[in-house]
């Protein structure tokens, strides 16, 4: 018997596939349609101790009833199993490594679940392979971590099994693609299952990728992460945002960008049609976006700023707005927009000329990270979007520009000239609770020694950024000759923070001098100016009114 | 009447898609599905001037058929269009151009029209955008290249439009994507329509995001690029592959790699199973794989040294091979492959720790390009997976290791600690017609000037790059701790070209005394035993003696 025709020895996972098929028809019978409460022991028949599992997990959208039911499992049959899923979002998605039906981690982003995943690694009853950012997550999904049996939310199925998943259609693709090519297994839970003939008003996923479809008892709970009440936007994020405008996006021409998650970012949004305006610059920046449909943005789509937005995932409120201004977004034939985690980390990384976001800590050589201590949070998308993206070969006048300082600034202009992506931290010197944002040494040093890291959690390295941004002024580290230039720029912007105090003034007074360093006055702002009147929507309802009315906040964002 | 009830000016695109398809009803009629005879009118109906529309354009399958179409439109009705495809394989990709059909280029790679793209430039009948590694390409697709109109090839399609790609599915679900949910105008051409009730085997593109199915008169052209006649490599060759498995693979433990294109590379994959077998590296190195359906690397597999394979593409012939190694391959129930170009450069990009790869010219500086006086040829995916991922953040042994000796080479470990990946340059010091491989000056920059590109076109940036390797020996520029030190290193490497004749010989020196640079003789390789004898297979006989009859080569592989 030759290698070739040995049984088992080269269809080993379509075997093992077949078989945890027949066990599920056992347990459940033959149709691929289930009732809810026959989902534990669908669990239990499909998933093998050890398998690699994804239990979908995205910021917004969670297979949450899926997530309950794993909860339920026995742990006598389904243990020990390698999570591999981008957010943990749920307590469900810790509370199986409390029962020990999961053992070990692989993720992106755990921010409310964060201090009790600190814990459960510290009680050594959760093991961390890594912390990834998304795409590089999604990318080992075809590599060396393709999830076994992946649990995915959808929005409605139809009689055949083909999923529609709404606007959040987020990491939904690349998580089925992997499973369901490699002999694994895809349960969807939906909110909706349609009788037959009846037809979904798109198909996301086809039926043929889908193993089961459960409908869930509720519909599947999902976060309006990105909704920011411009009532809470202060005056110095004002202040910080005319900066960006005209210190960055007007000086680079920055036409392509994706804005983070944050109230710094929002503000900019907001003072697009009014300050932006004022400096002539409509159709001269800000035209094409990876983002997530900010309700902020409103007041600019409808000025006419935006040419077009890819998103990651939705925003709930947003839903009609969006069907009503379908010429900017990526939507379906029926309106609902085409969300797409992967395609849109990918446009970030090489499509986008700019990434702005904030930050919790950064050191003198401008490595940040929002990691703290106690706290194993990851970083999402940011290290994608916040890293020179080095495999990029196309030119626009905002990475010319940046690589063309980045040379001068290191190298007196020799080398061989590349572009640069413009990597800005936008940051207020003190954060919450008087913590400066500033420090010698950041809390993920003390945090990898705690947890056995074998680097330190970073989440945008100095190497990287190209801006430091804050009340004080911008600092553009593109333009330092080395490492003690760098360090005083930093210093020089930090205001009233240890490390601001620490500052060399005649170094940092040469590197204003330099344009370096700039000061609102150096950029011909006059912070008097910097004031909420400048905002072109300065509460939800302002946000509402711009819409007209399309635009329906979830009810904790509404107060009249 | 406000901006919310203005006709036209929210939907302006759902206006248009409207308008085209009532166009494409009077010119062809109400059906989905369209006769052959009648592609070109549908094109003239359905395509407006300027329009950016995409060919597809991979480096293997082409949507053939509809390209001879497209040069028959009538260019008085279709004119100066964008195209936005990645490879321009077919005549009639620069056809269009000379007849006035299309006017402007974004694209990837066009290595057989390299030459005739030149000539097009250089009279002024075509203008280039910009030349694109492929997951750039596809994000500007949701950025600022959105194709209005996309023609694409696939295997088959149902009677409801539904489509099955087969294994070579590429770029078609990021070209779809982009365009069916932008209101864009989605063509397939099909080798087969099946009659209806009938099912595909698989549903790669479900029949809602295609506008409309054209069978096209014969199948699709199809290139088996990745297939290289063991016959055909050199003794030389079989040397720099042992280096490379001794002198880096095991080194560094490589588990998660990419290998280029070339005779190079084949050689390594023939050697794994008797040299890497003979070194105890089974299992050790090289069990996940971002690469084509090599041929070479059937003895591998055979041998068990590989788990997994996700491809950009497939290849020609390794159809009955993969359906009968399903536990390696990506594949559907019916045990075809599902490849998919931008997963698959994602994965190479953030999920491989090495990539290996061949070029024609390399300077001091370590940059390298494949770029030629008189032709613009692109790089395809060599600059995103030759490029250190900077956002990448999880932890391997090979890339901590390379990070840690980049910290030590550049600033004697100051600074803080990150991962690197390992980008190798595999070239014989002298290439074809005894054209030296190292040189003072790239052609690249002689390109640049005459062709008015913004920045020389570079594939690999010597920044990137961590080793060199030729037949002399293995350079580790990592270790480097300066520029001289890296020209030396070079020099050191680059055998009887006038560059490695100007080498500083106590330099080398001194560089081989700290490991720098490694002969042969210093990674225990005896050239002596540099054979063909030690290749696993030495004939595309072997290839398919190895697979069992598995593999069918194209008859011009084929000498029995």
């Amino acid at each position: 018997m030759n290698a070739m025709t040995e049984p088992g020895r080269w269809n080993r996972r379509a075997l093992n596939h077949a078989a945890r098929l027949a066990r599920a028809e056992q347990a459940c019978g033959t149709s691929k349609l289930l009732r809810a409460e026959q989902t534990v022991a669908l669990l239990e028949a499909v998933i093998e101790p050890g398998d690699r599992v994804c239990l979908e997990g995205n910021n917004q959208k969670q297979a949450d009833f899926l997530a309950r039911s794993l909860v339920k499992v026995d742990p006598q049959r389904v243990h020990d199993l390698h999570m591999v899923q981008s957010v943990l979002s749920l307590p469900e998605h810790l509370d199986i490594f409390d029962t020990g039906v999961a053992r070990r981690l692989d993720f992106s982003f755990s921010g409310p679940q964060a201090g009790r995943l600190a814990q459960l690694v510290s009680q050594g009853r959760l093991e961390i392979g890594a912390i990834h950012t998304y795409l590089e997550l999604f990318s080992r999904y075809f590599v060396d971590l393709t999830p076994h049996v992946a649990m995915v939310a959808a929005h409605a199925a139809d009689a055949e099994g083909n999923l529609f998943t709404g606007p959040n259609t987020e990491d939904t693709p690349a998580i089925v693609e992997a499973t369901a090519f490699s002999g694994g297994i895809v349960i969807a839970q939906v909110n909706e299952l349609l009788p037959p003939g009846q037809a979904l008003p798109r198909i996301d996923i086809p039926a043929g990728w889908v193993s089961f479809v459960v409908q869930a008892p509720r519909p599947n709970v999902i976060e309006p992460l990105f909704t920011r009440d411009p009532a809470q936007i202060s005056e110095v994020q004002v202040l910080m945002a005319m900066m960006a405008i005209k210190g960055i996006y007007a000086e680079y021409g920055v036409q392509r960008l994706n804005h983070g998650i944050g109230f710094d970012t929002a503000a900019i949004e907001l003072l697009l049609p009014t300050y932006g305006e004022s400096l002539g610059l409509k159709g001269k920046i800000c035209q094409h976006w990876a983002l997530n449909p900010h309700p902020a943005l409103i007041p600019a789509i409808e000025a006419g700023w935006v040419q077009s937005i890819h998103s990651f995932g939705s925003e709930l409120g947003m839903e009609d707005y969006i069907r009503a201004r379908s010429d900017v977004f990526f939507t379906g034939p029926d309106g609902s927009l085409r969300s797409h985690r992967a395609f849109c980390q990918a446009a970030g990384h090489y499509a986008c000329d700019l990434f702005i976001g904030s930050t919790l800590q950064m050191d003198l050589d401008g490595n940040s990270s929002t990691a703290t201590l106690g706290r194993i949070a990851g970083f999402g998308g940011a290290p994608n979007m916040g890293a020179d993206a080095r495999g990029r070969r196309h030119v626009s006048p905002a990475w010319l520009r940046a690589g063309e300082e980045a040379r001068r600034g290191r190298s007196g202009a020799a080398g061989t000239p590349r572009g640069q992506k413009l990597v800005v931290q936008m940051v207020e010197t003190y954060r919450e609770h008087m913590q400066p944002a500033f420090v010698e040494r950041l809390d993920a040093w003390t945090l990898a020694e705690q947890a056995g890291m074998a680097l330190p959690p970073i989440m945008i390295y100095g190497e990287d950024v190209t801006h430091v941004l804050t009340e004080e002024g911008l600092a553009n580290l593109l333009l330092c000759r080395n490492d003690a230039e760098r360090e005083q720029a930093i210093r020089g912007v930090a205001g009233y923070t240890p490390v601001g105090l620490g500052r060399d003034r005649r170094m940092v007074e040469h590197l204003r001098d330099r344009g370096v360093i700039r000061r609102p006055a150096d950029l011909g702002i006059d912070p008097r100016l910097a004031t909420r009147q400048l905002l072109a929507a300065r509460s939800m309802r302002d946000l509402v009114r711009a819409s007209g009315g399309l635009y329906q906040p979830p009810a904790r964002f509404r107060n009249w």
